[in-house]
């Protein structure tokens, strides 16, 4: 019983997320859905993408998960761009964002939210449920930071075949955690070879610019 | 409806969790579950923490969780100790590990394994559900890695306030993460005033010991 009931909620959230995407596509919106593990440096990679997005005069607003705190909305409060946080707590802790979550949420955006091109999605931190529940996104990035190692594509695969990019984060730790930035490669690919792969180092500005242009020629896309 | 089934399920787990707990503890065997994000050194905790435990003549079982691959089994392997590995992904890539897989592991150990005083129990990687099940275990260990940042304990509370015990791993990353490992314990005791805090780096070989003595005296308590 447990079983279709869990079936039942998957394939309402995939009947709303399909709507929603529709809806954004109609009004030439492209959402992206940002996903990794806790500290892989998601908002840290927002606070370096924002920047040069709005250089290339791309209107920006933010989703925040999270299951407690403001501090990642506070993190990105400086850009004055329209930014919702959902706090899960309040809904029984839930580790992930569902559709209906982010339709919420996008109900909240301010009324000149029309205006906005690009929704950044912050999923929450969590490998496993997010890459279950389509957030209605057009495109899903997994962020890997390069400390996690290797081996997490394997361990954690339902999010890495769900990806349309994969952003290796952190490569700046590549030498101190004795990692090999190929192997990393090879694992991502294994699991999805159709993947797009960036590296980065979000605190060090280190490959920011290529995800940025990479956002731009999607948005091209559904214009 | 689903509300009140995931309640019902969680009062299941509940029973069967302090069913096993008092099982084992009749057998004087010690259960510990390990929880954390992706990547914080889990298995490398285990790997460096075993031979020190084995000094002591402590025998060993481990239960390993993942959603997927043999890959974190295969690493203990040369240590010649029962291991049952755990495949959520044949149950529907489950997030965590219940009550009831873990007594399903516990069954499938060699005969011998009365003989085992402690279970290391190594939990899924996400740090937000595997909190809301209690496994069974006597004590609950959180693995934070200081590359996930300081920030962790508010944003995932309930992992922090189940947890015994905090090892915050990978400390030798510190400097080059540019993180002040004060406020990682101030922001676990902020969450958990009473937890007891350890500091290691599992592949330097740094503070094992510590931990190591510590859950022999916890072994002694049970008997």
């Amino acid at each position: 019983m447990e079983i279709k009931i869990v079936k039942k909620l998957l394939e309402e959230n995939d009947g709303q997320a399909n709507q929603l995407r529709k809806a954004l596509s109609e009004k030439k919106q492209l959402m992206i859905n940002f996903m990794s593990s806790p500290g892989s440096g998601k908002t840290t990679l927002l606070e370096a993408l924002i920047p040069n997005l709005q250089s290339m005069k791309i209107r920006i607003g933010v989703i925040q998960g999270d299951i407690a705190t403001l501090s990642d909305s506070q993190r990105l409060e400086h850009f004055d761009i329209p930014i919702v946080q959902i706090n899960t707590d309040r809904f029984g802790g839930e580790c992930h964002l569902s559709a209906a979550s982010v339709m919420s949420a996008l109900e909240l955006m301010p009324p000149h939210s029309n205006q906005i091109d690009l929704i950044l999605l912050e999923n929450i931190g969590n490998l496993v449920c997010p890459a279950e529940f389509d957030t209605g996104a057009h495109i899903n990035i997994v962020v890997l930071s390069l400390a996690e190692g290797e081996d997490k594509p394997e361990k954690y695969p339902l999010a890495f075949r769900k990806a349309d990019i994969v952003i290796l984060n952190k490569i700046d730790l590549a030498e101190i955690c004795e990692v090999e930035i190929a192997l990393f490669h090879a694992n991502v690919k294994k699991i999805n070879p159709r993947v797009q792969i960036f590296e980065t180092s979000a605190k060090k500005d280190v490959g920011i610019t290529s995800v940025a242009q990479k956002i731009q020629s999607a948005l091209m896309e559904i214009r």
